[in-house]
């Protein structure tokens, strides 16, 4: 394995210390380092903070800014951030308004960020969205029931939206419940992930194999495939989405096409065009779209689809205005 | 080697079906398909003109934009675009102030516009610059003298922005050939690259061995260097930058962590943490950054490292606004 780093055990905050550094106009350390938040806190808003462990990245992090995150608490790789880290961040961001943590369906996450929140509970109001887009419902070692994938980064978007225009606490959090029923993501990797500190793969495959229905952190899916053309594969991954989420005729619907850290672009747009065509053919509308690298396990090779019912108002704040390292449109 | 994709031939052309229908709203196709271009040409502007072959997602089409290019030709994988579809891509979007053809020093691409700049020299007034970033002076079998590799994407932005306010073809023209004596490359590789359709590597590198001065075509670099640390790599790297650039204290530079296709955020990120120590540590002032994956060679592990001399002038170039598939910021 070889990977740009120093030592083991400074490879996070190295590359944390990097964002910030290129990102100075937009964010800064928090408290101790513990977390990153926006450089300029917003009062009168809800805060909104996530996180969870390193080798995701540009999730968290680089969803941090005006319009999505106010904080991100991240752990070592494959790690949840402690307690602690989640408090300070609590301390930090909350202007009043309360704070909404977004945690993705993993056990050690959701531990964490619950302990936090009770740890506050005296003087902050905090509500919790817990993130489970993944279509297997089976959930695996690290999670009970559907683990949260690359659709918590339209969590992240839709809510830091409504936050940025003054939703209140409990309407955030209605909104993000609501949205589990209406996002769903299923994963196909070509290669496994090898995690830097123990150097081990999370499982081989051959060169003609893939593995359907993979997690961010190299979890198995749910079934060792034949590789096979890209039609082959989104047909497959779409099947599995479509029979979640059943959308009818003319509803409209994002698709988000996800890189899991070592697939080119070219790819990721070639899976886009398949996915597309094939939702067309089907009635429905795709009415915004996103391709790209966001929500990563290490360098696996692979890409996840991401399907999401959309309604007006929430294609309106999928639209809003966002200023993060990852994400940037708008006014 | 496994690859998202259907077959071999129409590969590239599905991969820019999807960019245009995941960016409808920026870009579309031009006349036959032989192009790419931006939705709405704006009359009164010099025509910005770029391409080259596949395999360097998002480069060129997703530069594609307002404030950056009006059009870019597409090759098949690692081949120049023909005269053909740059002729196309010239008389589609030049409205009257002429085009500025921006082509990296390949001898193939270089031969390629030349010849259709001069098939429409009767009709069309066209400027060339010759993009020629890379460290390697001594260029290689696809090229006479320095490469052009990720600082093409600086050219483009700057360029772009300059046209958007209304330069004329000559001020375009003087400012790209200022450019060439500012902005310096260096890549480094750490696999060598599959082409899909001869599925051979360019090279085969050891466990512990990396290519020092790779171009983004795989071609073999300065030297074939023992694999070392992060901050080894990134110092030998500034080294060979510095020797050509040599900046004085005060300068202010642009830092650009480019990712080859196959590297992980998190390590871009913790290069620049890296580089941009380095550079401090010597008096010059990182006035700008860009970390992500933007100029590739397929999904070669690996990344560049681009320092560009900019002054006021150019800094605001740098600022204004974009809106393409792959930068976007301002207004």
């Amino acid at each position: 394995m070889k990977k740009f780093m120093n030592r083991a055990e400074t490879l996070v905050a190295e590359s944390l210390a990097g964002l910030v550094a290129a990102h100075e106009r937009l964010v800064t350390f928090g408290a101790d380092g513990k977390f990153i938040r926006r450089r300029s806190l917003r009062p009168g808003k809800v805060s909104l903070i996530s996180g969870g462990g390193a080798g995701h990245e540009p999730m968290h992090v680089g969803f941090v800014g005006r319009g999505m995150l106010d904080a991100a608490c991240t752990g070592h790789v494959f790690t949840s951030p402690t307690p602690d880290q989640i408090v300070a961040a609590i301390r930090e961001t909350d202007g009043g308004e309360g704070c909404l943590l977004i945690v993705k369906n993993y056990d050690g996450d959701v531990m964490n960020f619950e302990m936090a929140a009770e740890l506050v509970a005296a003087e902050h109001r905090i509500a919790t969205v817990i993130v489970r887009d993944d279509v297997n419902p089976g959930g695996s070692k690290r999670s009970q029931g559907r683990r949260g994938v690359a659709g918590t980064l339209v969590f992240e978007k839709l809510l830091g939206a409504a936050a940025e225009v003054g939703w209140r606490l409990d309407e955030l959090s209605t909104l993000g419940e609501g949205l589990n029923d209406r996002i769903r993501t299923v994963g196909v990797s070509l290669s496994g992930v090898t995690v830097p500190e123990t150097e081990r793969e999370t499982f081989v495959l051959n060169e003609d194999e893939m593995e359907m229905g993979v997690g961010i952190h190299g979890e198995p899916g749910r079934a060792r495939l034949k590789f096979a053309t890209a039609d082959e594969i989104v047909g497959v991954m779409l099947e599995a989405i479509l029979s979640d989420l059943t959308p009818n005729r003319g509803d409209t619907l994002l698709l988000f096409i996800n890189g899991f850290g070592g697939t080119p672009v070219s790819e990721l747009y070639l899976a886009y065009n398949s996915a597309q065509t094939r939702l067309q053919n089907l009635g429905v509308t795709v009415a915004r779209s996103l391709v790209g690298t966001y929500v990563t396990s290490l360098d696996m090779a692979g890409l996840s689809i991401t399907v999401a019912g959309l309604e007006e108002r929430e294609l309106s704040l999928w639209d809003a205005p966002v200023d993060t390292a990852a994400l940037r449109w708008g006014g």
